[in-house]
């Protein structure tokens, strides 16, 4: 009898292989009844229990030449794409993911402004709320270069106790005045879940910052509410964990949801963090949210602006946030990165001179 | 005339040197002088309008050789410098902050516990309550290896609002009760400050976990309770930030604060996080409150246990936090890294082959 | 006699300013003239010792209310002051350091080619040389789409010493035979410095990878050769840690020195390294020479590359590198990101959709 | 006929394990005889073509209700297993990974110095030769405390060309002079591959730098020396990376290799890189190589030496680096760090307080 030659033992790799196709589809016909069964009863899918004891029972049954680790790797890989089928439908329930590839969600705000319709948004306005003078100058040049959303933030997050902590609910006031003065919307960050009432009074849109990224009861709240919500990134945060706080959000009903891509913390010494500007494309292949740049807390630092700007745009973002002041070296936070006006009409300018693409990636 | 030699010019220079030393203290005074009366007027002590004025003086007055902007940084340092001298009685007020070499915060609990008295206190028990046979089976083998502090997490902040959220205040309950029936105090993180009068009815110690590192005013209300807090690192978080936060609680009141260190998020593939045990020495010369270390979530993974337990009592730190379940794999969170009950009998073995040093750095 | 006011006392603030502001002039010329005769004898500007002996002596006469420690870190501030001062002329040796806002490498090469000259080149082709058909396949989609720069890469880096490590010499006769064909230049990653004459003959531009980024013998004798240089960043180093890097080949004497941006590595997980964009402008404000973006080696997948050669071009870089293979799937090295031919046409497209900015920041 | 409940229908799928056990166990031995034929005929084992052409086939077989999706990663886990199998033989000859829990490399020295043998040895010295006199100083200091490796660095790397270089072959033969005469046995780092032969006439152990782990010329160059090599890791690299630097000079023929582990690049801002303490444990587990911790260069501070000496010891690391200087401040590089020698004498004593574990894990 002839030796086997690769090639006549490569035919009867083929014909195995088409076998376990067949028993891996009737397997998962079988743990997708069982998984309906399982719903109908309100059980849990994913039951561990049975899954150790199939293994151990394999790896009894198991006599080589594959070793029993090698066996219960490739049928954990089997239970695993079984539980994926089986979450389908549930799966469909994740809300902010990117259903089909024109999906694309459109923020409709007050006064006709929109973000994720293809333009490309400015949210502009001073770190924090200082006094109305500061809001007005900034507020008249934001409209005179047609910035139709201000930052009026009365709450600041702090790293010290000791630093300004913002101006609190006199700030939204000041906030509220100055945006109704110019025809703008204006977006504040929210701290707490309690806040909520008091903020529906003033603001149009809800900004959760980075610090409460993971504040599960806070994202929660927001799910309720009619406003739409920025999230803003932690600085060391995954993209799946982002899109999972937004996914807190939406789960609870609000929908009505902007991602915001700011840095990331890394060894660089430049920057105040690093602009991770490939999270823009890669949030948009999986979510149909709008996503903006965050260009003034990411560079931390005036003279990047420009470049930033136009970076962000080119990226596909749906827009971008930028810091400006009257005085930025005098402001109470972020004195580094706050752009002069003179700097902002540059920005403005500049970010004309790049095409957005009509798709991120 | 002869040419000036090396050695000439350097008396020169040593002459210029004590006459800016007399300038410099000179204007220091003064600079404590209008800090004293400013305090007094209610004002801040810091004046960038003041300081930018200053500035644009000296840079007019300026003739060289040092250019403007040396000038400039030269004088920024002796702002910030003045600046310190004045707040020095403010800084005083930052609590948190080591005073003496000896200074060591005792936190002293029900039932005679105390962390930070130079012994090594072990935290340990499920990564979650699950249920009450659960909790119990945990309870007896940490009793018989003389735990005194048990765990009881009922709320679980979770990346995915689909992941198991935690029993809620039946939990508590049973931790209670588990903790009352094997003479435990129990530790419980606490999740939004409108927890904090359920948590008093069932918790010793109220934990802070990383995503509400820098929730400020869930931290401004622990400042007003009186049972202990453990302040968890956030995994991104500075040493700077980790104290500032514990800052956050202690000026209002609460300084019964335990610090914990429990992994930084790197490139590193093999852990779920980066056991940073150098934040142990660097926190203990920094600060007077005990540190300790979690060894579960930094490692997420069982086989490490052991060494991090012996590295974490070298460390100086006054303890360790652990994980245990009667059966980890089939635990409803972090399966991967709880101890199985044999392990746990043998990383308390393990530990007592380490001396703790009585000084950490 | 009437209290001093805080009017009052800042004016005395005022005049010590100025007082201060003439000494600090007055030693900063002394130290010149001391540097200089340092310099003509041959000694280094530091001198530590120097240093120390005179903290000594300020801390001895120190009375107060400076801290000892505080008078040490102002005149450490001094004397960093003074010696940037006496390494002025110095430093106008830095080689790499940009020295006016126009001043702007451009590196010409071969069949007219040129790099800095404000066009945005296309340096592109497989990962390695595989074999002729495979070059010359990809020779021919280059040059029908304009590339002027063909990677020809026979030396592979690799993790593992069991992985493909090129095709050694025989693959650079490959690359030269395909560029000439196509009336390209060709660039190929030199590992060692006793591959210099070798590579003479055949390459027209030397590539030095990250993982020699920083070997010094290398580099060193790179600044003897005529050709040019693409300096890869390390995916760890910092944009000073490239920049000496340059400085090493520049200042023996090559200062043909293209800088390429690929990537750091941080916590992301869906890309092999994260697209530090932001060390564009930063380079380019720091320094001459061209940059260039690495779209490849940053993404790690296929899926990014239309966006990051967007970002790219409007980030003001000189130009972008891509992989592109027949095959990809088969690729004997980094299969995951090589372009296929008819993404490689859409990129080239997409790009031209972008306008560069003729200056980075 | 009655529904199919939970359990008759897990029934059918406990069957069907049963057959996909079978023929995946056929599958891999057919795999198996083709890798063997393979090999006798000089191919390589990894065939992507033939996976992708297999891969094609089961697609157009599909009919679900797994989707192609997920049939494909099925298969390319099964194919990912046979090939594993296949390279077991191969992979015997990854050299330096662990086979067995108690294999352990012991690294025998001149005069009876060993490394790996359960002991906790000590390297020390100054970063850099500077001067006889110095070294001399240094080697005094050590030999009294028992010391029996010294450093005796004579080529520095450097980040700027302009910094100090070192003292080149004068300071080999300061560093064999001064080890000599207290009977130590020295070690020194090499930069390239060409200096080989010279270090061979000075020293006892090679040392890789940081800078050169994946410098493979000279690794391979180093695989065909009698030495043993300590192979620092880079700041930035995986222990899967290490690992495989380290199998590039065994892989040559040298296997005495002593790893070093010496801090990562993260953000931590108190020291010069995060000692990655879990490196030790996690290096232990994958090779049978001697790991030593370096506390210098981790720390970058002489004040974190005690502590990170006992983490050292505890963590069941082979010994420890630590870099010592008659006069630090003044020290022509690493100033920071080196300790005084009233500093080296008490890490000695704090050592001998913490127990070194038979086993790191
Ligand atoms: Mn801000
Ligand atoms: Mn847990
Ligand atoms: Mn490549
Ligand atoms: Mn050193």
């Amino acid at each position: 009898m002839s030796e086997p030659t690769i090639e006549s033992l490569r035919k009867e790799v083929d014909a195995i292989n088409l076998q376990l196709l067949e028993l891996l589809n009737k397997r998962a016909a079988l743990a997708s009844q069982i998984g309906k069964l399982q719903t109908s009863q309100g059980m849990t899918l994913y039951d561990p229990q049975r899954e150790a004891d199939m293994l151990t029972a394999l790896q009894m049954a198991n006599q080589g030449p594959f070793s029993n680790a090698t066996i219960s790797a490739l049928f954990k890989e089997i239970f695993k794409a079984s539980l994926a089928l089986e979450e389908k439908e549930a799966r469909a329930k994740i809300v902010v993911q990117r259903k089909t590839p024109d999906q694309n969600t459109v923020i409709e705000l007050p006064r006709g402004v929109k973000i994720g319709d293809g333009s490309f948004q400015i949210i502009a306005g001073a770190c924090a709320v200082e006094s109305f003078d500061q809001m007005d100058a900034v507020g008249e040049v934001l409209a005179s270069e047609g910035v139709q959303i201000m930052r009026g933030m009365a709450y600041k997050p702090r790293s010290s106790p000791y630093d300004f902590q913002g101006m609190g609910e006199e700030g939204l006031k000041i906030a509220r005045k100055v945006a109704d003065k110019y025809n703008m919307v204006v977006v504040s960050e929210i701290m707490d879940a309690s806040q909520i009432p008091m903020f529906q009074d003033y603001v149009d849109i809800f900004w959760v910052g980075a610090r409460n990224m993971q504040n599960s009861f806070l994202l929660k709240a927001l799910g309720k509410i009619r406003q739409p919500v920025i999230l803003k990134r932690h600085f060391a945060a995954t993209l799946k964990e982002l899109l999972y706080s937004a996914e807190y959000i939406a789960s609870g009903g609000n929908a009505r949801i902007i991602l915001m891509e700011r840095g990331i913390r890394t060894f660089n010494e430049e920057v105040r963090n690093t602009l991770d500007i490939g999270a823009v494309p890669l949030l948009k292949m999986e979510s149909h949210l709008p996503v903006i740049v965050d260009i003034s807390h990411s560079a931390g630092r005036r003279d990047l602006a420009n470049a930033f700007g136009r970076i962000a745009k080119a990226s596909g973002a749906d827009g971008l946030m930028v810091e400006v002041h009257p005085n930025p070296p005098v402001a109470m936070s972020d004195a580094k990165q706050q752009l002069f006006f003179d700097q902002f009409r540059a920005l403005m300018a500049e970010i004309k001179t790049v095409t957005r693409p009509e798709k991120a990636y």
